[in-house]
């Protein structure tokens, strides 16, 4: 962190913020030229809140120069991190996965979608037990019912389950049904009780970026799960909010490289959702396998006019098929592409 | 809701929408033109998801008409509110109050920023006890012990508390501590398994607009919080996430008028968090009651280059005093004015 | 500007960096600390691009130091500006103005229209002769002759004129009308060679924030028009572009006390824009006022359903003059208050 | 367009509404229910205003149906448009073209870019003579000289040039330079005056989305244009302005599937200018052209650290070479399997 004074502060007042610098516990680097004295900040800079130092009588400007996150840092840990996902599966450092199915769990529909897109391709299986819904007066989920139909479906297909945890207190609940990846949705993205919560146990998380939180937010929410020692963390671009309305959310894959530029830990896309619309959930798919992505999710339903929610987004088994295909050639040139360098 | 159908919809694909709609258990309206064929559904639209409605094959647009909001709704409730949040003190339908404290409960400075604040004016005391941080390594708050303190402060001085909580498992304490008002806060804005926690309790909710939140989905939010039995809702805008870097919030003052508008609970306004420098929180203080805000909450310290958390934002006690006269003048010149009217 | 260097630079390359930077007419001023190299640049930091040094090998991040814009600084001109717009009438350094009329001027209404919004005290006229519509085939405007009845109406109430200009060919039209002043609206806050060709001109330029213009991206389109020559500009907050859509904009008021902070300029707002719709325009004028604006520009029509652009965000004449009673009332508070200090 | 009616409208009312939409030259189709009245407005609602016709006293909301663009409309003409750039270059309907050059024209430098990325496969040539800069003090292009340069090496190599325009004063100049395709950067998205003018000649015109521009609004300057009588429009996703700082830019690639569903025109995706760093440019190529744009456009330089504008997104011939063997590859998966189906 550096701080830059104002004109002017006089030997007195910077030697009284060097103290209480010190006082955090940190060092400082003081550098007084001409026009501007710098005070370079050493040491664990999180004690620091950036907004007080720069409110401060002396002071014109804070600049954060490291990151606040450290276990997720790339800076730190330059090798790819891969997750283990159980049955076999690992995702990240070269392993790529595509995780399907429907985004409610709804009933005995369940193991006919699951076997479709395993069929397909797909290697890890995917639905809403507990489903957040912006109305009180919308479908809530099967909850703990809708748990055990994805542990039926999954252990017939020897396939790891991806499903939403909305609460702290279910915890417990996921850990007693073994399932493989708990996510945590958008608008959870800073409930750090729950975050605390699922860094305490050893389950791999899968966890979306908020609606409007910045990269530097993610990686810090990743933080507040590996921090509580859990480090089995999926980064997930799911689109961010923005003006624009023709769809539902805006896709920021610039997050793909750019996570990869600054952590270690596996990317997952999800283009039904940073969609809204099936007519464009194929080509986002393959516009994220292009960027690098370490695997996606993508919603599939049988009959989607009939989805108790979501419908809108959803591929039908016969349009996941086509994608598969289409993303394992994209997939194909990206590895060997890589290889050639 | 409406859905207009694309051109060239056979009688017999209509037939089959209009008997899935009533299936759902909604009646229809049909008005077939030259140019398009629109069905009005009538009922309980929030049973259909707009999206899926829109993902059939012969629909082109769905258009929403009636909010899915309703207990919050203005139109189901013509007249303001005013939530009763004990020690006397009613907020909405013409009572303003002034929330006042500490970003954090920190020990015993509590109280003497408490008797100050109460002297200026302010009528409630705030304070975190539970402090939702960016970064798993900064600041968490006092937990419990905070509770403690801040209860002894509003017990002198015969003040209602209103301070933040994170976590469902919490609310009991909460209860047990006799919190006049639990303030849910911006991170969890669709936290929607503490949404209903709360709701299930008779304890008046200040409930913040999430970063990224709609004044649609803050209303739905309050519908949560409602529709468990929960009525005592009192919004709170405190600025969203834009590009404009100059401020740590963009302060969405039109959101005053707004919810007035479309609803009858009591608006608060806060514009410590809103600016995030404690050299705008005055003016933006005085626009937010000219704007006709029910009240303001404003973080207040008497040492802030000392303070736990945003201390950057923090009015000393002698501002406070100071804004707290032109706050007043502010007042008086709205409620005259609307009395003239 | 602040260059810090990546860890491991080699002195070789950092050498290579300073030359660099030397050539481009720049000092430097280095210190090696153990953790981190920061490079200070001193001089006019203008001609280095921060995203081509960022790119740099060696470079792990630049920081901004100082603003880009300097005759619209607060800082190398302390004291506040005022704008004479003509007519007796200025705006700036405690000199509060409002602007009103139709949006566009559309004929004979207008000086029914400026009549009483002189009677209700509005001190200078708004009417659009030029108008930037999204769609090609929505009126565009009565072009020069607009200008003449703008002029007629102004003359025989001894008002200046604010309209807007699109194009950089109306300037001398502009001038052979004596136009008082020039407004340059959202679409075209960086269309450079309008700026420039203002700039030519001693004409006041009453200058709107883009939709997505930061305010450091507002005050560098201010320094366009005064480094040709021109410091007579006036700088608009008229609402930016969010995710929010009950209304037409985002009122940044925060705009007001920040744009005070940094810049000498006078600063207006534009409660019509920044709603949209009629019912928020009052209250949000009372803000904008309480927020310390030099004055706000509102749009005033006798027969809103019959206006040829933008009749939902009008009052009307009664509805005007109650509006600047109140606004007069808060305006009063704002200024004693400041006296009082 | 769809006006849903307060409830309670009384017959009187709706009447004057209706004849009121009459007099605008509108049919209309009424439609009332129990719950609520419903008028369709039947033929050119470009002429009326939506906000106006909301504002009214029984109206409670008004719905567009139709889409305002007409002659950029994919439902007036389903079949994909490709635009002739000269030199035997067609963009758009199967054909795919890479757009390749500096940011800036700087002098003898671009004929040796130029040769480089012809070699490696772009087909047409781009650099900016006039340059839009944030500041006036930063480099502002070579103006018409620049344009001479470009046209040498255009000639040499037989390849079409593409390169902004910034004022409609300078289109008689392009037109005596042969320029064969002009580009309309961010800034000027909504620069009516400039956009209408571009329209008067039959020049392709590459039309860049504003930075806070919604589709529809890229889709009504395409429609300025056309509507002047030019329909060789090119249409370009560029980023937009979020609350992410990471990157330049959000890179919405959505806009290229969603461009292709409203729009018959070809689609170009800039991936320099939507990242703003070398690193990413790479990745997000290829996403563009796995999402399917018809088209990117990637700035190139041999010396980005001595390029006068950009040079932090520039790659280098080297890498530009690896980059077009990927988009090929990429292609090639894209065109196969569309062709497959």
């Amino acid at each position: 962190m550096i701080a830059i004074l104002k004109k002017g502060a006089s030997d007195q007042s910077v030697s009284h913020l060097v103290s209480w610098i010190h006082k955090k516990g940190l060092d400082t680097h003081i550098s007084r030229g001409k026009e501007e004295t710098i005070i370079g900040l050493v040491g664990d800079t999180s004690r620091i809140d950036p907004f007080l130092l720069e409110s401060m009588d002396i002071v014109d400007q804070v600049k954060r120069v490291s990151e606040p996150f450290k276990k997720a840092n790339r800076k730190f840990h330059p090798e790819d991190t891969s997750v283990d996902c159980g049955h076999g599966v690992k995702i990240g450092a070269g392993h790529f996965q595509v995780i399907a199915g429907p985004c409610s769990v709804e009933g005995e529909n369940l193991i006919r979608i699951a076997r479709r897109v395993k069929k397909a391709g797909a290697t890890m299986l995917r639905g809403g037990a507990f489903k957040p819904r912006t109305s009180p007066y919308a479908y809530q989920g099967m909850g703990a019912e809708g748990l055990d139909l994805l542990r039926e479906a999954a252990d017939e297909l020897d396939m790891p389950i991806v499903t939403e945890i909305m609460d702290p207190r279910d915890v417990q609940l996921f850990l007693d049904k073994n399932i493989e990846v708990m996510q945590i949705g958008a608008r959870n993205a800073q409930n750090f009780p729950l975050l605390k919560e699922v860094g305490k146990t050893n389950t791999p998380v899968l966890l979306k970026r908020g609606m409007s939180g910045t990269l530097d937010e993610l990686l810090m929410a990743a933080e507040y799960i590996m921090s509580e020692g859990n480090e089995n963390v999926i980064l997930c671009e799911r689109g961010i909010r923005t003006f624009e309305t023709r769809t539902r959310n805006t896709f920021d894959l610039n997050a793909v490289p750019v996570l990869h530029h600054l952590s270690h830990l596996p990317v997952v896309a999800d283009p039904s959702h940073a969609t809204g619309y099936t007519r464009y959930v194929e080509p986002m798919a393959l516009a994220a396998t292009a960027a690098g992505a370490d695997g996606l999710e993508i919603e599939v339903h049988d009959n989607p006019s009939k989805a108790w929610s979501d419908g809108a987004q959803a591929l039908t088994p016969d349009q996941f098929d086509d994608t598969m295909r289409r993303i394992r050639a994209i997939r194909e040139v990206i590895c060997q592409e890589t290889v050639q360098e």
